[in-house]
């Protein structure tokens, strides 16, 4: 029996909108813990981890380890169904090969049930080991969603160089170059508009702009995005979900002199 | 010599888009009693029927009955080029083959004039007995248009089921199921925020939902719509237009046993 | 070296809206006195004339007359790029093959730079000689574009008629005919929202619609338009940029026996 109670409701139906262009199916694992989901995007170059901790729960029951496939285009489609005010109850019984989820309006005067097929998804959980970054940027999440935006316009990669002074965006197209620099900047009125650099040593890695501009996706669930960059290893784009969790995006950088599309995978 | 002033212009290009994705030609008829209309969707499936009465103008002068034919796309092309304040003037000659639409701006600083070619159009005017209905449900239009969006998205039908508690709205398509139910509720702030219940008996109907969500094109003239249920009457679902009239719409249930996409005709 | 620095830099945003429709290639030109373009659309049937005086700059340095082709659909792409506060400022240096496009954010917090290639492009500067129009219109620029807008809906030509009591802009379609008049009025709160004509004899002279909507892409630039018409010359629509300058749109008119879609070439 799993019963898992989201008073702000709204938040599940960001993170389905945050992750269905990258992921078509996936397994949702479901603990004591919480709620997560680890999945690799359908070119397999891009890798996706949700948690929502169950202390976020109004209710959270889980009676055992479950692990649910869902179709996740089906699953927006369900959740778009959810006002932006309702709570939302994700209901499944033991060795049901369905799933339902409830709406329920602040009023009580309104309920919906939708109920979907389960699906069998083969799928092999990778261990993400915990790492050092040479540099850690955090910024607004609107002004990366901007910024990613405005150079896919430009050419098909971006250059994230960190220094001490600040974060550099850079690409190169058929019309001409771009380069965007955030100045690091910790003293203004609101703290999410800080651009905060935590970094041992520069560095300089390239990534495809189409990967990003479809984590930007995640920009709703949080006001700040947290960068982490290393030399060999995938960055990490973090969106930290308010009191109960993250959604992260993991993507291997292309290899400087690799001029076509290609992309080594994660090495996570 | 017809004309027909009326100052909320704004109703009227409202009444077109309720009308024209179903209907592409039709009749407007008028005599001394009001502006109306009635006419089949192009699949001969649903009715619409529109009154608009001379006490809402606030000038009407009809010396005869007359119907004019009217391509409703074309009729609607011309109404979009009002303002939304604008006072709508409808004239037409005595055997005259033309419509005339005056739009003046409150100001009076911009009058136009837009002149339509009648159409004759074969119509027959169907009589719609007066019926007792086993269940008449009012609620806010706007959540009926969002709950017939929704299940179009799960299914292409929808089963209405009203009991003394409530009423419920479901449906089933390849991705798995739903249910909505509203509660009755008399005791709210606003009246048009009310789900209010009439029943002699337990009614359940099935209705294409694509109809439906044609119907909703309504749902700006009118904060409320009330849906009229018999079994073996086609639905009512109308939109009163404020001190003039109403919008009603007629809609044969679907026969349970019937699978297919295959509709009754109203039984009118 | 030319280093042109615009604090308003939305303004250049809006110019190359209300250009790049019409014209894919041109040549900015640029001198003491401002920065400037004139250029046919491809179809070689309008005209436009862009004048950014050097004084509406906070710093103008043009060491010598230069002449920049550029795409105004790349450009358009770069300016996109910049915040609706940012400050733009274009720079090239003497005998470069580029042009730069830098963004400041009001804080300087962010730093955005955008080079894009310069073009040959052949070009005669046509020299327009001041004349005398039979009548000139200045109204609300949002009416015009509404008004253009509606009339394309009914026919393809818009037939511009002044008299002393105002002007009436008409069209003939399939569907139909339209006639808009507005009067002219002085008289009210706001003198953006006058009607006034200046004439010295009536004149009524027909253009095509798809330029005027073309035209009209420059209604954010001016809260009001000026039209200046006169028998034998092509019509002026001016668009006049606060302290700086003005864009505007030269067409000939359309002969009236001439029912097919054949333009006569602007007589400037």
């Amino acid at each position: 029996m799993l019963e898992l109670r989201l008073v702000q409701g709204s938040l599940l139906k960001k993170v389905l909108e945050s992750i269905k262009d990258l992921v078509n199916d996936a397994n949702f694992d479901c603990s004591a813990t919480g709620f997560s989901l680890q999945a690799m995007d359908s070119s397999h170059v891009a890798l996706v981890a949700l948690l929502l901790r169950s202390e976020g729960f109004e209710h959270y029951r889980c009676d055992r380890n479950i692990s649910m496939g869902m179709n996740l285009g089906n699953m927006s489609k369900m959740l778009k169904c959810a006002g932006n005010d309702d709570i939302i109850t994700i209901k499944a019984d033991d060795g049901s090969d369905t799933v339902t989820f409830m709406f329920e309006s602040p009023t009580q005067d309104k309920i919906a049930d939708f109920e979907m097929k389960l699906m069998d998804i083969d799928s092999e959980h990778l261990g993400i080991p915990e790492a050092e970054y040479q540099a850690i940027v955090r910024m607004p999440s609107a002004e990366f969603a901007r910024i990613c935006r405005d150079l896919a316009s430009i050419g098909d990669t971006v250059v994230i160089s960190v220094t001490k002074e600040g974060v550099k965006f850079s690409t190169r197209g058929d019309i001409g170059t771009a380069n965007i620099v955030l100045r690091q900047n910790t003293t203004v009125d609101k703290p999410e508009e800080a651009t905060i650099i935590e970094m041992t040593e520069p560095v300089s890695l390239t990534f495809a702009l189409r990967y990003m501009n479809s984590f930007t996706k995640a920009t709703p669930l949080s006001s700040t995005v947290t960068i982490s960059l290393s030399t060999e290893l995938p960055v990490v784009i973090e969106y930290k979900i308010a009191e109960m969790g993250y959604i992260r995006y993991y993507l291997a950088p292309k290899i400087e002199e690799d001029e076509d599309e290609h992309e080594t995978k994660p090495q996570v």
